[in-house]
């Protein structure tokens, strides 16, 4: 775990995230992929965004989120871990400037290559980790089409779907509209995991008003909240967001386990 | 911000900023951004690969690279940095475990979203830092057609295209058929960047003899090298590696100051 | 025309067609969908499907109850009423003998040649009325990438989703996990439109317990439930149905007026 | 079903079902539905368009006579008669208010799309029944590819291709250079089915000149008959129509049981 | 130039320049191309395929005839003449080894790129002069679609759809199914034109039988007849062939004439 | 076919067809593409382009050299030799009039059509033989896909990349940067195989200036040089090129008989 007194990610090949240690594909060499890959056939891909998250949280907080999840997931299940995909979706924000977005399709189409390649390699099941809203849809019909086309079984988990009670235990305000961005929540798991990036002093509350064709047009949702927060931030702290990510990782790792027993 | 006081992260200890900080898109506010953005319309998106580097170089060995120099020319330029890409077009191992490749058609796609993207944001002018030799085509020819669709000006460097006289200096040993991979000069590259990923007890001299439709025929590359590697990698040192590394970073820094100008 | 002297068509007999007549452009000619557009540059086109509804709905459910929505909102609207496209995003159901589906890219594909179409044609407004949940994603992504490509100010609605507190009053059994399907509330609403293609005497209850995969995989949906039903569709009456498309019909009447103000 | 018991439709007054009820998939239950497929493996697809046709006939008259035609076929073979494609390849006609149009390249998917899905299913034979000229060659290639894609044998019908001799013996003016377009033709046609949605008063005779650059370019069509009749729509009776109606009904049905026989 | 000093080509003897000469785009310099073009902005690009002409003619039967068509138009307007496409859609033949085939798309695609490219060097019309019936199709759809995008006018001609009444007047058996395929009229054309590529001692006449699928499904037509002949080969002679190529030559220089004047 | 007997063609006089005749696919019939192909089951496509060469080279110098070269391997193999494909990637001068350039992409669909056709008739081995620098991408990524797709074997050679040490023998002037293009070498080569069209009182000698863009932007290439010509044009004979031909098409012929032992 990466959460409060930041560790150094240098020499992460020992780390241990709970049962074992965190196998980073990017990190490690040829045979040690190989020998992670033949205890068990099993490989996880972080899913993120490059956009804005207020004037508090940084642009990353999608890949970093996704990526702590994942680490967490790959410690508990042995799974190889690919590096996250720091580029989604973000075509409600892709005129603020700093938005890394490439088109629905495209994001499909990533996924769509990358299982392909997997599957050739033989590998038995990928989980594909994502943290941001707007990539699933993507990730959603790419797993339909691919069904049909590789024989690797593919789930795919937005992980802020996957808090269960523990999301009304600890979250205090409302959501803006059932999203989850730059509020008290999204702000709480970052602090888990990057506090040192997060700015609490520009911490805000903003809940926008909504205009009637709010979810039924082509809607620039990123004008709609002058500080780029939809909730409320300033109730946000480190130890909701742990409990919340402890609540995502257990269930995922559960689901992960269940299905593996099937494939 | 990742200037002066941010933590620091593994293997930043031997990076040299130059002139200025480091402004991580990731890693930084929305209003940051902006007013990075404000300063100057630049940035830089590393793209490198997730794919084999033989016995004693990590998978991620190319995005490393692609990050570390496109670091320090953000550094020199003020430009924006954007996370790195890390999956490319890594047809020829792409039957080996751990390589994490996307088609060629689809990587000049998603150059092709981000940079519409930014188009939208009103960029003057991005830098594709790769750091992938076989990422170079979808480049290539992405940034043709870009330049009849979109105002913001383009440029992508291979980075180990722009070492100039500092390769001959430098390195020992031959290149394998022109490529670089896993050799001298690569392990040299990656030791200036992270020597705590390089196992260099592993590192090995391979050859690999050339069947007479290398080149001519989808040979499948991957099954040439026994190790993996292609030279000789037991020649590198972090000094050649670094020496190299401020070649390209210095010759980069000059083209696209030169460039701005007339843009 | 079919206002007040054309011929009436099976199941129209209970339709309230507010303060006007409908115009269906099918059954119209050249001059008179003219004069209608002249009148106000506005089109309604209804998005159906042909899928399995269980022992006692027709395939044609969504397509009837899209088409009938979108008949009282063009009496409402003086809209041009085109006619239904019947075929949908049903890959849940693919397997289902009967099930016409076409692609989720394809159908996205439809809907922005025909935006294009009418587009060129000048038409100020197109309101896509939605009668089938998994259209909804095909709908959207079409809408953003228009938002870009036409002048046409295009609105999307599922009707299901502007019930508002109607839907609270008059259903009385939980929905299966969100969805509506076949259970009582779609059967209430086809009862209100088509009570003659409505089998009550076969309707069933079924609440089909839900594999850890549901929403994380490519999950076959349509082997969860033996009868085709998700909820309990014995609870249904032709008057709750009513009630509950008079309220989408308002609620989707007032958005459109309020909308035409401001483009 | 809608054999005997049913509800009449508009325009139902004067079919002839033959020899068995119709089997509309939109109005039928799955139960219903797989039972007339376990009977016979084939399935009709009738495909219109939404497009003038002169002051007389309604927009919908290619939809109504590919439904009309393949209701009566459907009736003689008892396939499963789908609900029909309502939007076709209108370009021609695309600068005309009302115009419903899609591309050559999305008709195709759409109906490769359709013949993949029932192809899933185990359908034996699928037929296209098409009622507008400008969408043959979309059906043409789809069928053409689909035969090295999809076990089920595909046949594709313009029925007004199929009127044999009766054509000569009740049609008195000439076509306009070959083209069937609100003509005594089609007018008589549309008579024969839909009489309450043709203005006969409005009726006119229009043989527009042709410019020598028709058929070699992007001739816009629909701005060389003022009135968008080509032909001599005043000759038009419903006898006529019903004849040629016949006539095609019993060939298209000839070959469809040839064929069934072949594969 | 090979107007009158350069060599002559094989079969280039019975070629009828007309007034003047021809412009070869493939054998004249960059500055000699450019002054054709200043004089004019007007070039030819003849389309044919590679494919079955029965036992006697070549398989390069439609390139050739293109060409010459092309040519003789050239010379009398004074075009620049492109080097033939000698690859069309042959999907009837696509079994038989020999035919060089590709998709329809991709013909469109070819033909539409090579627009664009012309229309951004300035060029006022461009003019495609088939010489295959399949390709028909991919040139009309282009042209549509081109008609939107470029501002160089484009006419496409299927030479053999501009006889006019020579047809009638020298040709002596019926057409097998309205087609032209190595029969006596095809046959005639290429004696006119390669009469050292015409064996005549192995042109036989065939009439194959017609299945009841023909036109109406993917008919592999290429196993219909044992010869590849549709019609009478022995018929044929260079003199019928002049003259229907003349006929062409002449109408089709008439309608480009006719709209130069209007563009 | 073209051995011995048949007619020369302009520029014939010099090529030294080895040891057998040419069967060029283009001018023989079906029953002899067939017996050539019963022979020896392999194939030949020269793919060439249609661009500028300077003010002494003609446009087609591309698609002659690609044909010269073929024809020379087809005697020596025994190949069925198909037409050559005129029209290429030729971006870097598509604003130079009588460029004919399609893009990339476009390029490589061809080629994948062709193989899958060619596969489909169960051709052994197919080779690709270009003769235009920007055409190479296109094909390396064509053919690597193909491998997954077709039984065929493909080879593509850029004969240029094939003259061994006859290069360093013959050449006197340098490369400008690498290209060959219209300079000493491209001229030579013409002046072996078409000397008809060289007009070497306009060869010129041109090393243009390059921008610091050159290789790293979408700069327009075609700007650069004044003449067109990229080297010394002034130095080549024939004699030069003669012997890069018979060196390049040694070569070629090795690897593919040292290929065919192994496919």
């Amino acid at each position: 775990m990466n959460g409060g007194d930041g560790p150094p990610r240098s020499g992460d090949q020992i780390i241990h995230d709970g049962d074992g240690p965190v196998h980073e594909a990017e990190r490690i060499t040829r045979p040690e992929a190989l020998q992670v890959l033949s205890k068990r056939q099993l490989a996880i891909l972080p899913i993120g965004a490059t956009e804005q998250h207020g004037p508090h949280l940084p642009l990353g907080t999608d890949t970093f989120m996704a990526t702590e999840v994942a680490r967490r997931v790959a410690a508990r299940t042995g799974a190889l871990l690919f590096p996250a995909l720091s580029v989604g979706y973000s075509w409600v924000w892709r005129d603020i400037p700093g938005t890394l977005g490439i088109g629905e399709a495209t994001l499909k189409q990533v996924i769509k290559d990358i299982a392909h390649n997997l599957h050739r390699q033989g590998l038995r099941m990928l989980v594909l980790l994502n943290g941001h809203g707007a990539n699933e849809s993507a990730l959603k019909y790419a797993v339909r089409e691919l069904a049909d086309e590789v024989a690797t079984k593919i789930l795919y988990f937005s992980y802020f779907n996957h808090f269960g009670e523990a999301e009304k235990e600890v979250i205090q305000s409302p959501k803006w509209h059932g999203m989850i961005h730059a509020c008290e929540e999204e702000t709480s798991l970052l602090l888990a995991v990057k506090p040192e990036l997060c700015h609490m002093e520009r911490a805000v509350k903003e809940y926008p008003e909504v205009p009637p064709v709010y979810g039924v047009s082509a809607l620039p949702l990123g004008s709609l909240s002058e500080s780029g927060v939809y909730g409320d931030a300033t109730l946000a702290t480190a130890e909701k967001g742990e409990k919340l990510i402890q609540a995502a990782v257990d269930r995922i790792t559960d689901i992960i386990e269940t299905t593996w027993k099937e494939v």
